[in-house]
């Protein structure tokens, strides 16, 4: 009766076991019966946004004169921050408008072109942050820190909460 | 006498300022009287995490069947894990030790040299699932996603707690 089971188990299944019994994503199902799906996605968008504002910190602080000004720090810095600013468009599902505490207006969601739109802005500004920091030359990394953060602002102004709900 | 002060404000300070005022790391600095310093730093690890897990989650399914495999998002899920495992090196400062809920155990900070030598294997095997992943072979990458999930587990099960503390 036995062969008539699904085996042997596969190294494939073995390995796909281990990884998700290892995994952090594997903690999320783990914890279906704690935070629901929207706190999950929300909890997801706040992230992107601390590892975002953790690596642009840094960077502003050159640009203002609060830190000294380290080229490596700065290509660095940008890398992160343009690469994580390319990870937002997941931050806004539609399931994600509310079911925690969360800034994001629900504006964003009735006007998602006008927010996709300031949304690509900041990107073409981490874009441009992440070349000019390569380069080095810090007057003009001052500019792409500037131009960004007035990104930042312009979206913020229009779709963030200025406090949590 | 306001010839004294130092004027004119030039075009980079006015940059910084706006900067400064739409950045999310100003958000941190505003609320210097909120979060200690220690929650800050300890929010930014958890922040790592979840933006970690939220990516290796989709290959992770995908590898053990749970989702069909898609080689695209494979190969981006793969590169945002390579690139945020590679930051998780900034997320242990010694003041991060305590001062807000955290699963992370005080061992990591008495032991670093084997925490170190676990976060470096879990990069060489993050680095491995992005190369795997561009490759777009599925048996390759599920092999790569196994080997990723140990390398999270072999931390987890030495440094990390169970429940938060």
């Amino acid at each position: 009766m036995s062969r008539a089971l699904p085996r042997p188990v596969s190294r494939i299944v073995l390995a796909a076991l281990i990884t998700l019994s290892g995994s952090l994503a594997y903690e999320a199902m783990a914890q279906a019966q704690g935070p629901s799906r929207a706190e999950q996605l929300i909890k997801y968008r706040q992230a992107l946004y601390t590892v975002l504002g953790g690596n642009f910190g840094p960077i502003a602080a050159m640009a203002s004169g609060k830190a000294p000004f380290d080229p490596g720090q700065a290509a660095l810095r940008a890398e992160r921050v343009h690469f994580v600013a390319r990870m937002l468009n997941e931050g806004f599902p539609a399931e994600s408008v509310k079911g925690a505490p969360t800034r994001a207006k629900a504006d964003i969601w009735a006007n998602r072109a006008e927010f996709d739109r300031l949304l690509e802005e900041l990107q073409q500004k981490t874009a441009e942050l992440e070349r000019t920091a390569r380069t080095g030359d810090e007057a003009a990394i001052k500019r792409a820190v500037g131009a960004t953060g007035q990104a930042c602002k312009n979206c913020h102004d229009k779709f963030r909460e200025e406090e949590k709900r």
